[in-house]
């Protein structure tokens, strides 16, 4: 199937339900895509991840390129065949990991200088090493790669990482027009010493990235210029590090009104559950975030009432579920007392079960948001979710 | 359903098929049990457990006792509605666990004080508590307090062991007794201070403990006191602590030729693949180990060509499952080189995955085992798995 994309119905806020066809699969939007960094979702099985309905789920280009290399994946026919996984799959550019190393990384306008976290081993990631690197994990959806900056940063810092994201955008766009798609082999693009491999996803596509910071005169300016250059989707990246909800909302609503609607926006590295619904509104599709598993692994389980912290000694003796109204497998088999107990004895069991039920619940608030959109109550669904949230447990 | 075990077929070398009826399910026998610590088996759901068709797994009585602490366990319903595990329970007596703590333990005739290695509070294990804590778990079967002594332990302190280990015997045959089962409360036992909780498992029973260390003759003994005492099993314990394999057959043999035919015979904590065979040969029902779970975690699968040790170098590309005649549901679906980069990136999955296939390995090798009872060829079956295991993969 090649990628395709169909918005169904807009609502008067400008959230959308729509429908992405991939080359695994149909992913109704907007969507949550939970994180598998090394080719996992850390705690979950694939059977897991089928049997909870996760349509897309995103890899970290950074982290299969240094363990365990591109080529081997490549050569073991591809990421979804690696990790037998045949829903769809998103990689990122491996962009926003390379400038949180911070130290270990100096960026030119030829691309990234960096140090692996595992080795110490010194690379270069470049627009087109990253969609090297990309076309042979074969994932559904690329990036290419863009520079992520710090917040606060100032304007000036913010123009120009916005202008070489763009410049490398043009990098990308150019080589992925020159190679054609299906007659691209591993190797031929930045480094050709690499081993060769075949394309194991000759359908993938791959999204530009608007950057600009939390200015929303840049964030335009970028968008315009990025969609000059034509993508099957667009992502707006670079937002949601440590800046306040509402400056994540205004650079995304800027962004967002310069981009084409006929293409997927998806919104990078966010959010919480009650700030999902306020990217959906605008006009946000897809979305992926650690939040769920990360927070599972810390014993922070989401319910409808809001967060419910695990290691709590006044769950110590609570036979009742995670969250009475969940239909997910550990809400129906297992108690919060058992789950404590679990999770202070330090037991595998507690991540296992807890990113089950946190990723079924961030699936299900995306089903109850698309169905929203359909019956045309979002707005209604978002004031009683906040107000929900707010009278909630800890 | 009351307790009850059948002998369904004996081989020429003694090895038995069996049927043990329990309060939660029938067991095939030779059985072998994982180990479920705190609880929970290492890495899997209960679900998993139940795909895996495990029919009795065991629990800790020492790590239950001290955290979450069985009164709390008994509150909520007992062991197998707190875990929401419907299948067959046994729990040790505590004893083995106690008796490890080394310096953080001593002995005397009324029981064994000890420390608990978690918090250093300190604790008086009896007879009577032994069975007050299992009563509370409710448990389908308990064992009674026994000492367990180190490898090499000579004559006259494994004699000493094994007359405190009969004389725990009568107090705990004495106790049970005198409760009558259905009647007794958390609490009634040694310490009538604890708060007081409904019975989980009316039909619970307890099996006795032949010690002996590797002397047969003061096994023999030891067993024959034992029976006298009337338990519904036996279990063969203070076996696998070190001493080489044929003293521990030889040990068992002279433990078994005692034992009435007609009551299941438990060696408690082992063993290998192959040794297994040999214990089913030595007359043994009943096994369990932390062997399959344990090494899973470290990497090390089983197959019918030997362990293999999945970190090394060469499974890093090869796409074959662990063992490519097993049906597991980890060899349907995913290769050495995932696994092995799951292993390498210290991934949650690795732990998942290996000990899914780690206990489906040894539930294969029981059913194979009494296959080959039921076929009369269990002579032949040993002799080619020491073969196989010979030729084997490291």
């Amino acid at each position: 199937m090649p990628f395709k994309f169909e918005v169904l119905k807009t609502d008067p806020s400008g959230a959308r339900l729509g429908r992405m066809t991939t080359p695994h699969g149909v992913i109704e939007t907007p969507a949550f895509m939970p994180v598998g960094t090394a080719g996992t979702v850390k705690g979950l099985t694939q059977q897991a991840l089928e049997q909870l309905g996760v349509g897309m789920l995103l890899a970290n280009t950074y982290h299969l390129y240094l363990r365990p290399g591109h080529e081997l994946i490549a050569r073991l026919g591809g990421l979804h065949r690696f990790m037998s996984w045949q829903g769809a799959i998103l990689t990122d550019s491996g962009g926003f990991q390379v400038f949180s190393l911070a130290d270990l990384r100096k960026v030119g306008d030829e691309g990234v200088h960096f140090r692996s976290h595992l080795d110490g081993s010194a690379h270069l990631l470049t627009p087109e090493k990253a969609i090297e690197v990309q076309r042979a994990l074969g994932s559904d959806i690329g990036m290419v790669l863009d520079e992520c900056i710090e917040y606060p940063a100032d304007r000036e810092r913010t123009r120009g990482a916005a202008a070489r994201t763009l410049d490398w955008a043009r990098r990308s766009r150019s080589l992925l027009d020159n190679i054609g798609l299906g007659s691209f082999d591993v190797g031929a693009g930045s480094d050709p010493g690499t081993e060769s491999a075949k394309i194991c996803n000759p359908e993938q596509v791959f999204f530009g990235i608007v950057q600009g910071g939390t200015f929303p005169d840049l964030r335009r300016e970028n968008a315009c210029r990025l969609v000059e250059l034509g993508f099957p989707g667009y992502a707006v990246g670079g937002l949601a590090v440590g800046e306040p909800h509402e400056l994540t909302c205004e650079a995304a609503t800027a962004a967002v009104e310069e981009l084409p609607g006929d293409k997927p926006r998806y919104l990078m590295g966010v959010g919480k559950p009650e700030q999902i619904v306020d990217f959906v509104r605008c006009g946000i599709d897809m979305m992926d975030c650690v939040l769920p598993t990360r927070n599972a692994r810390n014993g922070c389980l989401y319910t409808r009432q809001g967060p419910l912290h695990i290691k709590n000694a006044r769950y110590a003796g609570d036979s009742r579920p995670i969250d009475e109204t969940c239909g997910c497998m550990v809400c129906m088999r297992y108690s919060r007392a058992y789950l404590r107990h679990l999770f202070q004895a330090n037991e595998i069991l507690a991540a296992v079960l807890n990113t089950h039920h946190n990723v079924h619940f961030f699936l299900d608030l995306m089903r109850a948001i698309r169905e929203a959109i359909a019956f045309g109550s979002l707005s209604r669904f978002s004031s009683e979710l906040q107000a929900r949230l707010e009278t909630g447990q800890s």
